[in-house]
């Protein structure tokens, strides 16, 4: 197949990887020309091994190839913004994990260069693409419940992560309730205007230690009067707990979790079912797809990309009044 | 089978008449002796069709007699506890409809004339009987799920009652949350200690106009250290909603709605289901069944009744504080 | 309430204790004037303490009472056509315990005698009432799924019944299947024209000692075009397995086992949920108060009887050659 | 990635694309040298496009190619058994569709060059490869139902294939059952010594025109004494319907259909879900990957092929008698 875009990926950690795999495997017409990395020499095998030619140890390189159309920055966050700005100076297409940055100026000047260099944008909220939570917004969108009126969102992970990881990630809800952000977002398709939040330490005191909770229960009001719930916990003792509900004036619509099988055992003992799809891998493949096929589609037929810069910035608001919030005991208005 | 229980039914409205009919048909040691209705003459018939003799306008006429052992109390919420004072200092055991008041100090005046008078005393918080519900505190308290950390509460009623009720009722947390309230503490474990309360008016505006919030969602801090989430709406399109779900340390429980029946029907069209049993009397049909089996179980054994009376203060206290805090648009503390 | 039906129960056995207090809780116009049973002295007690005055040894005290209008025959199946014979003769009219006979010319005796005395007569086949099973005949009947194609009918039992039982049973298919039978006529709304049968002894050697099987699965050809599909087990590990699918032209219904609770319990173990509910006398508790209920209004209104004389007439023939297919090998014609 | 094995696909219809992409896009090791088809004019485009470089309009281009070392015979099933021994005498691995042919002698001859030539040999049997009945082989192999009693096999395909293909086919239980059949040996883990079979046209009168049924109900005897039913239509309104479900001494294990989604939308009108997968692309799109890489995972390490020519003999056996069964209306001792 023709190889009508030029991409290089900056980060080949663990999600850099994925998406590398994803282009080189399913999205014939993207010839993935280079990889950067602080440790190239570890991921070189990988990268030959999938046919990637070209592995740097400084991501300039990438940007100074003028063949190269596309980056996909998938390095650490504090890299983000600054990495966006430049990528956009070069003229480059860009597929920015989330999130964009911490600081909302930064942000800011990010979005600012994307936009005037005119280059295509998309931040990786992938969980938009999953077929559940796309098939919710869908029933939404189509009025099949009317107006929204309250918006539940259940997100716990399997396990905490390091401790080195939440004392540098910005905290739960800039880690990992940030996708709830979003998902609150896309499915309500109204601005959150404040934020209450309860937290607590509950799964590991260590995680208390380091200044963060483990267990939050937030809510929300949006613009459009609905009102939202997102309960979050870093340890669920039988896996990634991924499950909203929208009700509105017409109805409702719950989706579950994804399992291996639909097997279900029964015994003396009981009735068996699988449990969840262990973890974001597994649970979030083909969405991960999807996203990147979706963003190259975008760039080669000129389309605005389903998600964007905006959509990136707008959790990180609600993050950090989230966090505020929880400081204070008290709701945080967001403008 | 011996009658060793004589009973007298103050007030034969909808509930009045529901306890009357299973206690007249299941319990078969009690005795219905009489019932007294402000409209004596509406429900003669009905009574007497029941095998009730004695249909008095008067409740004093049931308190005077001394054969009568124990009562019930069915009356409208704002007689029920100074009734619940005169039944006390009459001896009689009593079996009273939730709420006991949504005055604090006469609550605490009733429970204090139950105490003098050494009388068993039942609130009327049918949902602990619930097989669904019942199941899911028993799973608790034996440790299946280790220390509960988030508890949900869904509670969404068919269609909201007439306007009248709304502006007498006491508000959406005092006439309806407050089942909930209870059914917090009873899956818990545990008591609120705090309350933030997100309310809207989205169902109809004359709900409004009438002081009130039709749709609800409610942070409670339980002592425990859990974190509870309370939501309402006045109005589900397809009817009563009705589950509950406790997440802890090691697992999580849910239950679902009941449905007439487990009918799946597939066609082109798509895969139908039914909706869930329609309001209260079809879905909690066992459990009040259950409750007044219980109580005269209680009665007759020398038992502590399942409901005590600080069961039926503290949802009292936890609505006040939830309507507090709707008002005031902050968390509020309860003591 | 005023006792219009005076009933006579004879045999007071599991089935019949069963309907005398369903009768006694429930329906208020019948009065339960009187219960025969062999063992007259065991059953007194039981009898009394639901407020039946008579109790006798001899059934005919029963048909002999010129005020008793109605009578349920539950006693053992051997003597159901001749009290049958003379209920009629009596001018009594009759709920008679399934199956009325094993023997068809006994069978079309007692159904002569129900015609020339112009008695109602009703057979026990509860399943029909079950709130599963009529949902999916009312979808049936009403053209939901088109013209049916496949019936299916799962039907297995906690655990065997005693080898005692099993000998003078009349086989698998003539004191278990006889209700699957039932089910495919009514579900299907045709008649069955062609039996095939494999059986097998899996469950208990003993049971193949006594010349029965204890594992079957029955093909059946009905009338309208359609085939059906039983398969049994005398014991499922996991409890009492009543299911049923019907499959048409224009879709599918397809019905679930009822559960003591909805809980789902998730842990690191896995995901659990509720067995069936235990047996019979559980999961048809409703269908049980529901046939005798619509027995009773048929007699007091002059209504057609739900489940006829030829509806008890038809399984035990489809049983005799569904007994022979298993004996011979052979697929069986019935006429 | 090193091409470590060269594979040529004879037959470029729906099946063998599909094959072609998933090898291209998939399994790093194997290059697609060449592709042979009848009408070689029209694949072009795709094969080029995929990147395989030979288009062939005769296959026995491929087979005299030496560096070709596997092959994967995807033609009309007529040109099965000849191409298999063709290909085997040329010292290639084979991957045949099913089923191999359906005359015996014809499939014997071929496994028996297969045998001669030392070749690996696999039967396109994709179903044993699916996530659901891959769980349900491996919990009854693991004996966590104890003895296999009764298998249940629903297959029902969501339109009838074209009359044209109806008559050439060689009927619904060497076309379609037969993945039935496989899948009966493959969950019970014996063999089917006995088959009855009830069939009817009740789709389409133009099926049993073409002398073939379209609606089949099909009992098995297996060799360990379980009993097995397959159910089979042509066309169910509602879509692909695929579930199995095996009950043994110790309990049962049930799967369910494959959905888009697990969106459940509640409204007055009732509570909707998704229907089942379209059709098998879309429920069997990951089985089919996995058969072909276990495949090749096979040929590069010597190991067993997991369908083996057996796997595919048995079936066709089974089918023969199936049909055999149907038109003598009786069963059918397979030796």
């Amino acid at each position: 197949m023709e190889k009508k875009i030029k991409l290089g990926i900056i980060g080949a950690g663990r999600i850099g990887k994925l998406h590398a795999e994803n282009v080189a495997n399913h999205i014939g017409y993207v010839e993935i020309k280079a990889v950067s990395d602080l440790y190239a020499d570890k991921v070189k095998d990988w990268a030959n091994n999938l046919g990637i030619q070209n592995v740097y140890g400084d991501y300039h390189q990438i940007l100074n190839d003028p063949e190269i159309n596309a980056v996909m920055i998938c390095s650490s966050t504090d890299t983000h913004s600054q990495i966006t700005i430049e990528a956009a100076k070069a003229g480059k297409h860009i597929f920015c994990e989330k999130p964009i940055d911490y600081d909302l100026d930064r942000i800011k000047a990010a979005l600012q260069a994307v936009k005037e260099a005119g280059v295509k944008f998309q931040v990786g909220f992938n969980r938009r693409f999953d077929h559940n939570f796309k098939k919710v917004r869908e029933l939404v969108q189509t009025g099949k419940i009317g107006d929204p009126h309250i918006i539940k969102i259940t997100s716990r992970d399997p396990a905490p992560p390091p401790i080195e990881y939440v004392k540098v990630s910005g905290g739960i809800f800039l880690d990992m309730t940030i996708h709830d952000f979003d998902m609150a977002r896309y499915l309500s398709g109204s601005e959150v205007v404040e934020v209450y939040t309860a937290g607590a330490v509950l799964v590991d005191p260590a995680i208390g230690k380091a200044g963060d909770v483990d267990t939050a229960v937030i809510t929300l009001k949006f613009k459009n009067g609905a009102i939202g719930i997102i309960d979050n916990s870093r340890r669920a003792a039988y896996g990634y707990d991924q499950r909203v509900e929208v009700f509105g004036s017409k109805g409702s619509i719950v989706v579950s979790n994804d399992t291996p099988s639909s097997a279900v055992l029964s015994t003396e003992d009981g009735v068996f079912s699988d449990k969840p799809k262990y973890f974001f891998l597994e649970r979030y493949a083909d969405s991960f797809l999807d996203e990147v096929s979706q963003f190259f589609d975008c760039v080669l037929n000129h389309k605005e990309t389903p998600v964007s810069g905006i959509d990136g910035l707008k959790p990180v608001l609600i993050g950090l009044a989230a966090k505020k919030s929880y400081e204070t005991g008290k709701p945080v208005v967001i403008e």
